[in-house]
């Protein structure tokens, strides 16, 4: 068994009924569980990187982590109004309506290699915005790393121009 | 000069008229910067800890760094209906209105010693809520670290029964 795995907690009917929530909070919890997940994100990470860009807000958690780990920055990925510097925004479908996410037109520079983390690759729809976000500002994703991925949704077909790791296939 | 100042940005107006806001992301973006203040938030961790818990959302980046650094668990803080599980929640006032904050309840444990991390203290209401959540778990705060302190807001006086330690005195 995957030891990423026994740390996942799966909440039935949440955020709302049909839903099968993968809570990662006892992972988080848990200091070998945390440790060996960041550890494992650093074996997945390429030569050559410059920055590490994260999802808000639980991509926070393993792209800091995973930027302090590789002596990185860290550039954040963040949702409409939080960032107040220039930005570039991109919007895109949500199973309802749509969302808009925005990243801070200086925080990468053209040409530099970019790792994006976060925690779950669902749809896809989110991480193939931010690199989106992250192309719009002259630089290359050069992995996609994500602590778990929902098989059944075929997130990796929104993402098939990039290189995706998942610590952990659900 | 203190070597954080030089990579927070000063954005006026943001986000409203009247508001100097601190933009801590120059110093993410900053492998050294980065590194730095993670450093230095290693340093100012008493020895004994057994958990490091966050704010959402710019809290987690420092405090997950600041978990794997140190080898602990990470315990996140987050705004109302995020958490799946079992839940400690407490609301507190703000300039307008109220916000609430919740911890899973099974995220600390009855004695454990707790850091608790933040970017910012202003005046310090967020952070009172939060050392009220970790003791409702029957933990300990022993120390509440923040990036910046804004010296002028007196957020001291609400966590006057704990130990506070800022990086970065503005």
């Amino acid at each position: 068994m995957n030891e990423i795995a026994k740390f996942i907690r799966e909440v039935p009917d949440f955020p709302k009924p049909g839903i099968l929530f993968r809570d990662i909070t006892p992972l988080l919890e848990d200091a070998r569980g945390f440790t060996s997940a960041i550890r494992k994100f650093v074996e997945a990470t390429p030569a050559g990187i410059d920055k590490v860009v994260a999802i808000e807000s639980r991509g926070f958690i393993f792209g800091a982590a995973l930027a302090y780990a590789l002596h990185l920055g860290f550039v954040p990925v963040r949702k409409s109004g939080k960032l107040p510097w220039e930005k570039v925004k991109i919007s895109y479908d949500l199973e309802y309506g749509t969302d808009t996410l925005e990243i801070h037109r200086d925080g990468l520079k053209k040409g530099e290699q970019v790792v994006l983390v976060d925690d779950l690759l669902a749809t896809g729809g989110t991480a193939a915005a931010c690199c989106q976000l992250i192309q719009s500002c002259g630089a290359s994703v050069s992995r996609v790393l994500f602590l778990i991925e929902l098989k059944d949704l075929n997130g990796r077909s929104k993402l098939k121009d990039y290189q995706v790791i998942s610590l952990l296939k659900l």
